[in-house]
């Protein structure tokens, strides 16, 4: 962990009680006029750091800005995803960034935030609106050893993690529409976009890029989009700190990671079809020229989705763009 | 066409008649000044072009070396896989070489060659030999409307071509151990490294890389690939010409990549199939740390292997390290 995650944690730790300037020295290893350094540039980002005599310094409120040492704090040590956290202002597309540092050798588990993409893209490179500090745009880099046909795991388990992460931060019962995005009252509040490098029979490594409406307020968004989607400001009536659930997301996801890999699917499609407002009902899926009519009935071993249709056969669907019928 | 093309293309097809200089400045519309200077290079390269008073230019003989402007003009115009031509004296990889061009954007059809590889590899990251002017070590980038599982057609379509082309340039018939090697009375002697870029639904794009063994004596292969891989050399007796032989390839890669993208699959999976070594055969398959046997019994729709495991099972395959039992 850098320094500044370290004064963080501990000011976090602290609480209301603060932490005194030889303490932080002693912890850190490093001089007090050092700490003091550190605490400037911190409030210079917008972190609203007291120091008094007494109670030392103590944190009273964060900026809603991402900051790398800031998530890697809320994180903790331990975690497998976001053990490497990296905060870019602007770029093209996280997941261009993360395909960079995939084909340098970069280990898994990497994830890159923008406070602002100016090519955010979506599935079958449609474009994805990502206005600055409105929402949590970032992908994470991963080499699981699965079967390029088993990829789509991920983004069932991706989409798991998201509802239960927007849920913990906000109350809300979010939905998973299959294959990969997430919605609140038929309104799309997040998207997974699945991306991979792979030979005919293995996985080099697969991009999830993640985009969450998080503050946008209904008037942010373009008119023709207005009845397709959300935010989470728009669902609560309140803006929320994107620190926090961009941390309480990365801490969700890990656990899901952890069970794909461990050969625990299954419970993340249980979970998954207990959370989705696509299995059990009828369904029309687009897929290119192609539409196809009928019941959502589950997910197989893969993670694709098996549909029963009008003619009675089970269709196994990879993906496609679904609609759910009233 | 370069201007060496053309010129190459010209002499060609004058044959021992020679071409005037008079004649090749008009045609390429440069000075009959320049037309020597191209001719001088040419000769620089390896290439044997007399010059007569009466005959003007004819070229005797051309060297054992890969020249994009060579291969564009034995290519001719037309074609849609090698429209554009790259060659690398050395370099780590081709499909590494290729990648980035896919990154930028380049358009499908372009081959890299490189006269030398530094980081040649083949499946699951292993290891191919590549010495200098000793092989075709070449990639193909493509962009197909397929779905990722259907890529293993694109596999299937490369090794279909790779033999045709290798009967017709040393009336050797080669067989096809599926998925992705070229044999010759059981030893390999090419082999296909298929990558892609993909979303869960959509090829991004693929990359095709191919690796000929067609000049190595026995003695250049390691000890331990003696008993494994061989040589067209060692199969024919004689050097072969690499540029004739690229050029074939790239003509039926071409021809079944057509087939491929007009639905016309099964056609080539007949091919394949007359032309396997694996078909009606008992085979073990190798896929990791699973070991599954039985008789390989057809190719399905998307190029699979669909396998009769010894307890009556069909199983379908999509990549292993296949071992054909006498």
């Amino acid at each position: 962990m850098s320094i500044d995650s370290e004064i963080l944690t501990a000011l976090r730790s602290a609480n209301d009680e603060g932490v005194s300037g030889a303490e932080l020295s002693q912890r850190l290893r490093i001089s007090r006029a050092a700490v003091w350094a550190r605490i400037e540039e911190l409030r210079s980002l917008g972190y609203d750091i007291v120091a008094s005599p007494h109670q030392g310094y103590r944190l009273l409120s964060v900026p809603d800005v991402l900051h790398a040492d800031d998530l890697l704090s809320r994180l903790g040590k331990a975690r497998f995803i976001g053990r490497d956290i990296r905060v870019f202002r602007e770029t093209t597309s996280t997941n261009d960034v993360i395909e960079k540092l995939a084909r340098d050798g970069v280990k898994e588990g990497v994830v890159v935030f923008a406070e602002s993409q100016t090519k955010g893209r979506g599935r079958l490179g449609r474009k994805w609106m990502s206005p600055m500090r409105k929402g949590l745009w970032f992908s994470v880099l991963l080499r699981p050893r699965l079967h390029p046909q088993a990829v789509t795991q991920l983004t069932i388990a991706s989409a798991t993690a998201l509802v239960r992460a927007i849920h913990s931060q906000t109350g809300l019962a979010a939905e998973i529409r299959w294959p990969n995005d997430i919605v609140i009252r038929g309104r799309k509040v997040a998207g997974i976009l699945t991306e991979m490098n792979a030979e005919l029979d293995t996985v080099k490594y697969v991009i999830l890029g993640i985009g969450v409406d998080v503050n946008l307020s209904a008037s942010e968004f373009p008119p023709d989009l207005r009845k397709l989607a959300t935010s989470l400001r728009i669902e609560t009536g309140e803006m929320l700190g994107r620190a926090t659930l961009a941390s309480e997301i990365l801490r969700e996801l890990d656990r899901d990671y952890a069970r794909v890999c461990s050969c625990q699917f299954e419970l993340v499609a249980d979970e998954w079809e207990e959370r989705s407002n696509t299995i059990g009902r009828a369904v029309v899926i687009q897929m290119g020229d192609r539409r196809i009519q009928g019941r959502a009935e589950s997910l197989d071993a893969d993670g694709a989705l098996l549909l029963r249709t009008q003619h009675g056969h089970l269709e196994r669907i990879i993906s496609g763009d679904v609609t759910v019928e009233k």
